[in-house]
């Protein structure tokens, strides 16, 4: 079988589950078998809300500035920043004022993330 | 217990297990519980060992541009491009003539990364 199928860009608007997970934060969700890529755009100065879930999470700062709250912390974070986020750990961003572009990975996936929707699961 | 532990950036050449993969490859990698990030600096046109393992592994082009070898198929890839590349699956890239840095995301954790050293494991 070919392999093709496993390219993609992050800068394709065409590719991936879209997902709206609340106002001003958008994702391109990508999964895999044991992991599971998610490309999110936040506007300027949008927040997503605090939550957490079991999977563990990494998170690359690809553009833009943010603060990262993480278990009880407000950390900014700048581009080339990255970052894991244990399971069970509380955490959110809020965009700078340029807003910001992130890939998150969980690994396991996120079941509720396998298809198109709204929410953060 | 604090999180600030979590936090890294792509471009310090201070944090990770560094590991010499091959000539003209070496990468700092940042073990999780169930994902593994390992960020890899190719030099100009070094390439790197066709090898495989079982763990699922993705991939994204930070800087540069390359050829992915990938089951059999030769795929250019460039700046932003991300591939996934299945357990079990022979893999290696060779750099472009100005060389580039990859993020590769081992989810399970491969083992034998878990300290510093050398070679594909």
């Amino acid at each position: 079988m070919s392999q093709r199928a496993e390219y993609h860009n992050l800068d394709d608007p065409s590719d991936g589950l879209f997902r709206e997970l609340g106002p001003g934060l958008t994702t391109r969700i990508f999964p895999g078998e044991h992991a599971m890529l998610s490309v999110v755009t936040i506007a300027p100065n949008a927040i997503g809300t605090m939550h957490d879930h079991p999977e563990e999470q990494w998170g690359v700062l690809l553009e833009g500035t943010a603060i990262r709250f993480q278990g009880g912390e407000e950390i900014p974070v700048r581009q080339g920043d990255f970052w894991r986020t244990p399971g069970g750990v509380p955490h959110t961003m809020r965009a700078g004022p340029e807003g910001c572009r992130v890939l998150d990975i969980f690994a396991p996936p996120r079941e509720a993330y396998r298809k198109a929707g709204k929410g953060f699961g």
